[in-house]
């Protein structure tokens, strides 16, 4: 089956969102942690950010167009920091209820009943749920204006994690496809590094 | 545990390699099939692309810092087009091994075993085994110059899958994190649009 632009375009805007979210592949849910200089914690999960380097340690993260309701890149922009908590399979509901509108002086911690953690002196708040944690930097914004949204550059300052070095390998067991299906996910194969003309290991 | 920034810059590049690679969680591999403009054809493995948008329909893909060696990356800014093939649990190890080094006049298809496929007009090669495949026109380049990566951005032209539209939910059985570990999906809950104070269903 072809589906192609035109009948992409003319979809109904809804079932087009519905569709093109899926079409990025599976990603990790993650939830958000920011505050505003008045300390006013907002938490929120998204999953369209990925990797952008290793030295130094750069993930780069996609954000709609600001508007009134852009709390938490507001917050990023205003602190200059941010966590990312992983989310585990019990952690799911609440964690999908964080993507309501709530107004900001509400913050989603105590709406959805997550426990806020700070680490030492970096003023962003942690999930204390959350069996790995980030504290980030923020380093640039990138505006597209393809679309008006706006690609967030941030270095991981440190990880915070209840897992051991090893452990850490999976850094969750849920995925996420689309504005709102969670997957589980199992290990199911680890592969040597490719060379030409050398048969693949499993490791 | 608390991994810092010290630590982090001091770990054996492999290491650290390894371990930010999997810090932005759970991704879908996908083979990206390009060709030059003597219909040279390559096909690459790649996880780091995220969702932009889905009016216009865009995928934004990170490159590596031009070399001798970006093959794909070279051929999408020739060509402008390139295909984007999902991979399911038995194309695991054939597309794993496409991201071995081979010499540019080599293909990739006929070195691991995928079939070349055409889709009418548009000249950028298929993964016949895939069961969701993308056709993508190539729109900007956007040099990421805080570490020389590179920031591609696409709209999905059409979608050409086996599956029906209810099955396209499911996008693959498969997913990666870091550079070397492959995981099986499963659907685990798929959750309503989330308001506040209203209690979420289970769709």
């Amino acid at each position: 089956m072809i589906i192609n632009e035109s009948e992409i375009k003319q979809m109904e805007k809804r079932q087009r969102a519905a569709l093109i979210n899926k079409l990025n592949g599976y990603k990790s849910p993650v939830l958000l942690g920011t505050q505003d200089l008045q300390k006013n914690t907002n938490l929120t999960i998204i999953s369209s950010f990925t990797h952008l380097g290793s030295d130094p340690a750069l993930l780069g993260f996609i954000f709609r167009p600001l508007s009134q309701d852009s709390h938490g890149l507001k917050n990023i922009l205003e602190t200059k920091i941010f966590t990312v908590n992983f989310i585990n399979e019990p952690m799911i509901k609440k964690a999908h209820q964080t993507s309501a509108r709530y107004p900001k002086e509400v913050s989603e911690f105590d709406e959805v009943g997550f426990t806020v953690h700070y680490e030492g002196a970096f003023k962003a708040p942690f999930v204390k749920e959350s069996s790995l944690k980030l504290g980030m930097i923020f380093k640039e914004k990138i505006d597209l204006n393809i679309n008006n949204t706006h690609l967030v550059i941030a270095e991981i300052n440190f990880i915070n994690t209840l897992l051991d070095f090893e452990h850490l390998a999976e850094v969750s067991d849920v995925a996420v496809n689309g504005l709102d299906t969670y997957y589980t996910v199992k290990k199911n194969i680890r592969l040597s590094y490719a060379k030409p003309n050398i048969k693949l290991e499993e490791l």
